[in-house]
């Protein structure tokens, strides 16, 4: 680990909710830092906690050896570092990017950071901004080991555990894809229970202690269908797909007797309809997972 | 509480994973236990463990009190229970019925039963198979509170917690509803995401750990997203639903760059894109719960 004092300070680009967290837990964690939002006005707060505020990216980027960037995708990433004077700012420096995309996009952008000598790693973020600096968040990284090793305090700053998967840059945005379509699909589900519920006169709040009892017995269901998944043996002996279907249709049912949108659980319903159709159904739902690929 | 001996005797109809478990429940507990199922072969174990099978739904519901019905839906249930001989030996008896199915089918059901001098329970079972007879269970109650309470010693035996929530006999069914919507809502999205890991090159296994991260931070953001559905205001300032809309994009992208069907997530991200087309995409995604009702 070099010792320039570029080492120790640290710049973040975006000043949203989850930069406003990573930079906060930098402070918090007496690291020099010098914040950039495109839209003037976020970084108030942290100034007067001792951030300093710069008026251009590429001015921020030269104050310190590591940049992270969390804004909303790669095309704002894009928009913020891919201008000549920031990626000439970039350049011998190290940028760890933070924001949410895909796979393809992390990879095109490592090749862009190679292509001007810029370090680059690329991360996710798995866990809401009130986890930054506590050990809730959840971090996931890939790109060259080394480097990964050499900002290991940065990290150590944002608190929480952090997983290095390995060099293949679009691996975190891999698992990060994955996750959060679980986690998105998951709250809508969620929305439109309590649709559904109200239309039943069901108040979130009576809801809510039972919704909490579903989601504690996802961990372990999620860890039994993964040995079926990998194995490729989906075993619907205590829950048949064809029982599964028939819940859904009720949700359907019930949801559209009160006018209310179903288009996801039909869909999702679709999926097992289809398993059904070719000869499944006295296998588990998970099977899904096996004619979604044409 | 009587004492006739139908109190403590139970019949149980339907013998598929979930009417095997209740069976056994009883049979532990040491009630004397009669159970049918359509198609033979499954009472084998049961039989073997002190149950008295029978050869028709009659005969078993006329050995005990209460029956406990438990089958795929109410198609199921009226095709077994609306015949002559079974509605007759029925009457004067208790049905408990634990079939999942709509709160409308429930109220219908319960009418039946009222016009044939039936008393009639419906309820709904939230766990897996595995759960029963252990504190792991959940079970959920509607109907008359005294007759409820009459056969809590029933319920004694099948372990776990047990809600009645009221007289409403559409109670239980709308619950169940729910919860189901949230479970296979956010079972289709684990489904899904390991289909798009897979193709990624990355395992079940590799991923489950952080999948059960995911399934982690739920409940206490289904606690926060019910005081929000309940009092109509969505704060977005930690994750505005735009932020949420380009993840789903890039979920829908990555998924179909593979050739993975992305039609629950297409559905899920088409009514966030309807809460910021009218105008409130700096809200939080549970707005999505208003729209969803025309
Ligand atoms: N919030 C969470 O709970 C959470 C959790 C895990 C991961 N994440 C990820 O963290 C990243 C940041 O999320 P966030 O919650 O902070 O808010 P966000 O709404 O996803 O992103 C807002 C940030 O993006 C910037 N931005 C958008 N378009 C831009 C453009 N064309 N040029 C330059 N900047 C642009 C915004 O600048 P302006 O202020 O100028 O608009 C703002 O700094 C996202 O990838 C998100 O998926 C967030
Ligand atoms: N398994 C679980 O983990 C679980 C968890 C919570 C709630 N539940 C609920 O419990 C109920 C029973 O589920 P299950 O898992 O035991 O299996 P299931 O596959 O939902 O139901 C199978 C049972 O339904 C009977 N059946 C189907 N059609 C029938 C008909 N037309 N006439 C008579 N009987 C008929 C079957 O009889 P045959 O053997 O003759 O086909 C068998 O006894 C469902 O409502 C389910 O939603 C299940």
């Amino acid at each position: 680990m070099t010792s320039h004092p570029e080492h120790s300070a640290v710049t973040v680009l975006g000043l949203g909710p989850m930069g406003r967290a990573l930079a906060g837990a930098f402070l918090a964690a007496g690291r020099p830092t010098t914040v950039w939002n495109r839209t003037p006005g976020k970084e108030q707060e942290l100034v007067e906690r001792g951030a300093v505020s710069t008026r251009s990216p590429e001015e921020a980027v030269a104050a310190s050896g590591l940049t992270v960037v969390c804004v909303v995708n790669y095309d704002a990433v894009d928009a913020i570092v891919r201008r000549g004077a920031v990626t000439d700012a970039l350049s011998g420096r190290t940028v760890m990017n933070l924001t949410a995309d895909t796979p393809d996009r992390a990879r095109d952008t490592a090749t862009w950071a190679a292509e001007h000598g810029i370090d680059y790693l690329d991360g996710a973020i798995m866990t809401p901004t009130t986890t930054i600096g506590t050990p809730g968040a959840v971090f996931l990284h890939s790109g060259p080991e080394d480097l990964y090793r050499q900002h290991q305090p940065t990290l150590d700053a944002l608190g929480g555990t952090h997983t290095h998967l390995g060099e293949d840059i679009g691996r975190a945005a891999a698992y990060d894809i994955a996750l959060l379509d679980i986690f998105w699909t998951a709250m809508a589900g969620y929305a439109h229970a309590l649709a559904v519920a109200k239309a039943e006169g069901v108040t979130a709040r009576e809801l809510t202690p039972f919704a909490k009892g579903i989601g504690e017995i996802l961990p372990p269901l999620f860890e039994q269908a993964a040995e079926e998944v990998d194995s490729g043996r989906y075993s619907g002996e205590d829950n048949p797909i064809t029982s599964a279907a028939s819940s859904m249709a009720h949700i359907v049912h019930t949801s559209e007797a009160h006018g209310i949108d179903a288009s996801v659980m039909r869909a999702a319903e679709g999926l097992a309809r289809r398993v059904i159709g070719r000869g499944h159904g006295t296998d588990g739902f998970l099977r899904i997972t096996e004619i979604m690929n044409p």
